[in-house]
């Protein structure tokens, strides 16, 4: 059964941003500032990782320093390591995140190691935001396909997010790093976990990449998932190859929420003003429909 | 129940192609030949009116003419009159199509009179194929939504598809034509017109203004519908404003169709081919995320 209401969280800012070739950090702090005045509850502000890593999220604590918080906005960032976990607490970050992989070969290849050897590497960064009292997010990537292994089971993606509700993560988000699922492959994959995991504390993170998105999102809010992480303007993927698509933009998201008449709290206009902004700052086009036919002054009457 | 077997009517090379500020006759039938090799069943070739009013679909009978008929094809093109039904019977087609609208706005102000008449209009048409056993598919626009109404009731949908089932057409296809829509409304609309015209004679013709189309076609699948009208590339809307875009990219439907195990009998590979092509020599870009995924040689791995 559909939920009511959906929180979404805005992942522009770091799954995103951390695609582009460069960002400045006036310009990642003007996008999470303009994103602050939505009515997004909850903002994904940066990555806590070196910068050797990632040059893109460099300066997260700078960041938090300077951006303007808005009483009732969580601004979470991703914590690989204690090492950004303690950077992080500093900064005075309300929420971190975790992550791990469906998919054993993409963690071999990534970082190294197995999947199960790549969460027990989290533990300390749960036990420290525990006593902290922070609130911490698992984040499951290649849940409907790896770029090595293909078809990923849905019952590995269930291992994978069981793991990291265990540990202590009190929201999982599932996604769809490659952008590969269809829709009852997704629902199949959602249903998998949910046996798990209450879908309560289950998230959808699907990438766009072949523009099933929002069909698969569509079709999982049946099952009553109701946290849906998105992208502003798309923002995300490989900027040079305009197919390499980042999360479901947001603005597209809030048109189907509208449509279904589902609540999300979030000011459509604005957001596409946030969206049409930083892109225009990139110099990338806009990967939001819904911000690119409100932006036009083209009508159509075929 | 969703259908086992989809049959994609190929509307680039009509709905895309007239809206391009200039493409040539040449493009136009390579565009053709090239989709005539993918295994479509139907393509929609050419409009057969005043070069006046829409000079990028002059020459009709030239095209005919000069592209190269695969057996088991169906070449169809739009004729608004009389005039033009016997020049398209002349250049060969093999099937007709005329349209009106769900919305009396939208139809009084393209073509100044009611929905009403513009269906009277059409009856000569109709009796001329229905003279030559020429089959006749019937579009409704504004489905979904009305650039002056806004918002339209289903019962005036199925007032008009019921008017052109009733005049004789074999199918009538319903778009959403300003891509407005969303699932439940799209549910909601094809059960009004279900309820006058058996599901078996409706098509799906959605525009992805607002990136909604791909779940709306997948939300009225189970309802059976069985044809759907898809545009090479995305091609269509208005090119000088991204935004402003045509029917869904039939690679995207192709994909979700693969994804949900439903047959369709198009060489996806072959059907990006063609539509990168005509891309190119239109120069604009590629409306199809899977091509561009599939074309793209960017990994991506976050």
């Amino acid at each position: 059964m559909r939920p009511q209401r959906i929180r979404i969280v805005e992942m522009g800012a770091r799954d995103g941003l951390q695609n582009e070739p460069t960002v400045s950090l006036a310009d990642r702090i003007a996008l999470i500032d303009a994103l602050s005045q939505t009515g997004l509850a909850q903002i994904e502000a940066a990555s806590f990782v070196s910068p050797k890593w990632v040059p893109q999220m460099a300066h997260a604590d700078q960041l938090f320093a300077q951006i303007q918080r808005q009483p009732g906005v969580c601004y979470s960032a991703l914590t690989p390591n204690l090492q950004g976990f303690e950077a992080a607490r500093a900064a005075g970050v309300d929420e971190v995140a975790v992550f791990g992989a469906a998919s054993e070969t993409f963690s071999q290849r990534n970082i190294n190691c197995s999947v199960a050897e790549s969460l027990q590497r989290f533990e300390p960064v749960m036990d420290a935001a525990r006593q902290a009292g922070m609130r911490v997010r698992g984040y499951v990537s290649c849940t409907l396909g790896c770029p090595y292994e293909g078809t990923i089971a849905p019952a590995k993606v269930a291992d994978a997010a069981q793991a990291l509700h265990e540990m202590g993560c009190y929201e999982i988000s599932l996604g769809d790093t490659i952008g590969t699922g269809t829709p009852d492959r997704a629902v199949a994959m959602l249903e998998a976990v949910a046996s798990r995991v209450p879908i309560p504390a289950l998230a959808l993170h699907f990438h766009d990449t072949y523009g099933q998105a929002l069909a698969n999102i569509a079709a999982c809010l049946e099952l009553g998932v109701a946290t849906i992480d998105a992208s502003v303007a798309g923002l995300g993927g490989c900027p040079y190859a305009p197919g390499a698509s980042g999360n479901l933009a947001t603005e597209d998201l809030i048109y189907l929420l509208d449509g279904l008449g589902l609540s999300h709290g979030v000011d459509l206009d604005a957001l596409i003003q946030a969206g049409a902004t930083i892109c225009q700052r990139l110099g990338r086009p806009n990967g939001s429909k819904v911000a690119l036919a409100r932006l036009s002054q083209c009508s159509i009457t075929t």
